[in-house]
């Protein structure tokens, strides 16, 4: 391998749960390729994302922070002006970061306004493109309603000769019956029709496609590429042949027990009650929808199967740290829940594999590690692989080098990873009536238990060595009461910690420390005789501080 | 009265205890003019600053958010970019605000460099004068190491024949000994000298004469002007008359107890043994400042008396809000403490005094109001008075007007005040071996109790009911467990709030609670039939939202 780090590719795919993959043991879909980067790179097994939705977790994934502390903690919630990402970091020391699909990044205009920033100038693309260069940026909704409606792959599907409107939702999201009627891939009966697209045209190899086309042109300085897969993300339907490689002999049967079903969590209740999560708790469903859900993880692994053997071709495999994970999971019916928000490990466990080519990782190639990770580590850990600074002040995550090149275990890392969630603008809140902001939930893990920290209600208790499917709620369970209280007054602490103090390095701090007060500011002395004994400097004799 | 509010005046004076004013019970210490405002406006007897110290308190103050929310919590710790301040908000409902004096704020040069600000600009300068105008910036600390060396007030002196390397130094704060013997201000054994300057050339009137100036050319506009003065914070020195006015017949006696110098709290016994405030805690040390700081008050307060005579006679006393208040106080050997830092009410407890012209306020003039207001109500009063939305997703504090306009106390209030304080600079740090980013303090009372809750400790506890003079730390009382538990409950429930969810507004959230996905966007739908009976709306018909 190499010791001149040059370049990292960081994918993530979008709402693909941590064990959807077959290096993470799924018994039926099979990825060999990202199976491989694992076998060459640390595959976690417990890393975490900081909120399981997409916007909240992103903006932490790419800011290195909580959800509490950049602010945006839902879809659509701008990130606020000042906020600095991995791609604002990473170009302090001259390295360039591009987007190749999804950010789910909503830019602070009120904030660009007031401070008189042009949204098309340089800076206020950086601004509005969370901090990247957008190489290719897509979110990857494009509905018939017009929101997001013109989608540069749009553009490459007419080329290709698919013309309607907005050939994103009439055909690479839509499927034909057999009897040729078109129909919509956002309604879930229709999962199972194969999207009316050529394969090699859908959003999956389009999106790598244009990966490899940014790696073509550019160019020998550092870069990092984050592709950005808006899939397994519904809708729900992929092109054949993956539309109908699995079939209901591969579907896991659901995680889920009456006794969870009949539960008296205020929170957990109103979400199982609610209209999506009941949907995706229906077997017909999981039955149309899983396998689709494959289907759209094994295109993926095709497609990254393509882009390492250009990579492998192009000798990239030598100087570049390569990254696969997610932005959160899917609970698929499990858990009597659909989609994702709360935190069972089906929605805020994520895969995550890092390949880094330096030679000081050729130890520890191959190795599966249980310590508790955090989205938010990503960014220190690619600012310390170009050779930048640490900025513990801002960058809340941790450094993953320790893990990446040690093969025993660090001597000291996170006792906790945490996750916040802001249930403020959904269905569940109304169900409560809780007033929008105290709609907060926390997840705390240590290695063994995982507690959710609901505001205004009980909490949630799990124990993952006796229970690992977290059927087992022991939120009310009095002889759980000292675990519930040291989980809880963990997150307490958490929570009192500095997270805005972002001006002021820890260094500097010291600094401040040792020195105490500006040169010449004098305080609480009574004399010049008593400031001279005290500091061992003449009074009013300032020229050598 | 009027009904047309047009201005604000806001005087802040630097570290001027609640209790230094004979409208606040100072039985030696005449301070006629706030008097007198105070009995045409509301004067709040339980005012907290949200930090006991200049830099974080003012950001608070002027950003109307706790230290946590904006950051800055120690002195020179640079606002972060993209935190707004009164002076901001302001800007948007077309009124200039002013700064006249001291703000202490350093502004986030990083953070401009990055988004390519330039500090010279409009907005620039508006970022480094912490959102204000600056009519005359001056943050009142000039010693003659070169530290601030320049201000205008030093020209101003020149102007007058006062000339010296360094006239504030060298005149203004420094004076001469019976034999003509010059010693500097900074220096607490000669607090008793008069300051080597005619009265009327000292910082006091200078400021006052500048806010004069000021409203001579404001013109129409409506504007706010913080008039802020540095004194009576060190040097403490003032000019003849001032400075023998006052003698140790007139100084209070200090409260404090054999009990509290034996105390075991580890912070504040390491305060206590700390130069500063072992220093402050003698008898001669007392003896020579606080005559003194009694002077700087009566001058402010015989300045006051000018401005307000200026303001009677151009008849903007009928349109001019006006707010006394300061930043925090000043120990001066209570508790066996000098200067500030902890929550004892010497130190974080500020006189508040708001005169509303508006007819409205005519109820409440000359009310003494008991009622928990912090220094973060301000922003969003000032805000409020010149009729500009409310943010409450931003502003943290409340509009006082409910305070301001009723005769009787308002149906529902806050129940705590909240402050912090940020140690990590600090002596007490070091003795302690505290960690940079665990040295952390909070008050939180309520209409009783005063909790301190001190990071890695054990907390403090006053019964202001019984012992308002807070000798008796309840702290360690088993007794009190109850309310020690209670108080920090209601500290973890704040710091869990939203303090950074700032993009948003609440009623943009209740928006999005109701509405749902976005148009178009559709989640967990099995088929046409099922969208339509669930959502009314046909599904494909994409015109009629």
């Amino acid at each position: 391998m190499t010791n001149a780090p040059q370049n990292v590719l960081f994918i993530m795919a979008d709402q693909l749960r941590w064990d959807y993959l077959s290096c993470y043991g799924h018994p039926h879909l099979h990825t060999p390729n990202i199976d491989r980067l694992a076998s060459k790179g640390v595959r976690f097994t417990n890393a975490y994302v900081q909120s399981p939705f997409c916007g909240p977790s992103r903006m932490s994934t790419y800011t290195g922070r909580y959800c509490r502390s950049h602010g945006s903690t839902w879809n659509g919630f701008p990130l606020r002006i000042g906020e600095r990402t991995m791609g604002d970091h990473l170009r302090e020391v001259g390295v360039q970061s591009v987007i190749v699909g999804k950010t789910h990044m909503v830019p602070d205009t009120e904030g660009m306004n007031w401070l008189g920033i042009d949204p098309k100038s340089t800076i206020g693309v950086q601004l509005s493109e969370c901090g990247f260069t957008p190489f290719e940026r897509d979110d990857g909704l494009h509905p018939n309603s017009g929101y997001d409606g013109n989608p540069d792959y749009n553009g490459f599907l007419r080329e290709h000769g698919i013309n309607s409107p907005n050939p994103w939702d009439d055909h690479a999201n839509s499927g034909l019956t057999e009897d040729g009627e078109r129909k919509s891939g956002w309604l879930l009966k229709y999962s199972n029709l194969p999207a009316d697209v050529p394969e090699e045209l859908s959003e999956t190899p389009y999106m790598t496609g244009r990966a490899i086309d940014f790696m073509e042109q550019a160019g020998d300085q550092p870069w990092l590429c984050h592709l950005s897969f808006i899939k397994p993300h519904w809708p729900y339907i992929v092109p054949a042949p993956y539309h109908d490689m699995y079939g209901p002999e591969h579907i896991i049967p659901p995680v889920r027990s009456d006794a969870e079903k009949a539960t008296d969590h205020p929170v957990y209740k109103a979400y199982i009650e609610s209209r999506i999560c009941s949907t995706f708790a229906r077997d017909e469903v999981r039955e149309r929808v899983i396998p689709a859900y494959m289907g759209l993880i094994k295109q993926i692994d095709d497609q990254l199967g393509r882009l390492f053997a250009y990579m492998e071709e192009k000798g990239l495999m030598e100087n570049t740290m390569i990254v696969v994970t997610s932005d959160h999971g899917d609970y698929l019916g499990d858990h009597w829940m659909g989609e994702k928000d709360l935190f069972h490990d089906q929605s805020v466990k994520v895969p995550l594999i890092i390949y880094d080519p330096r030679t000081k990782a050729d130890a520890t190639r191959g190795q599966v590690r249980d310590d508790l990770v955090e989205a938010i580590d990503l960014a220190p850990t690619f600012l310390s692989y170009f050779g930048g600074t640490a900025k513990p002040h801002i960058l809340e995550g941790r450094n993953l080098d320790p893990l990446l090149h040690a093969s025993e275990a660090p001597t000291e890392w996170r006792d906790y990873a945490i996750s916040e969630f802001d249930y403020s603008t959904r269905e569940a809140r109304k169900t409560l009536g809780t007033a929008e902001n105290k709609a907060q939930l926390f997840m705390i893990r240590d290695a063994r238990w995982k507690l959710t920290y609901a505001e205004g209600f009980r909490p949630m208790l799990f124990d993952l060595e006796t229970d690992p499917q977290e059927l087992v709620d022991l939120g009310k369970s009095a002889e759980h009461a000292d675990v519930i209280s040291r989980l809880t007054n963990a997150l307490f602490d958490w929570t009192r910690q500095h997270h805005s103090r972002v001006t002021v390095s820890k260094e500097r701090v010291e600094h401040m420390s040792i020195n105490g007060e500006p040169w010449g500011i004098v305080i609480g002395q009574w004399d010049e005789a008593e400031y001279e004994a005290t500091t061992g400097h003449i009074f009013g004799n300032w020229s050598n501080p």
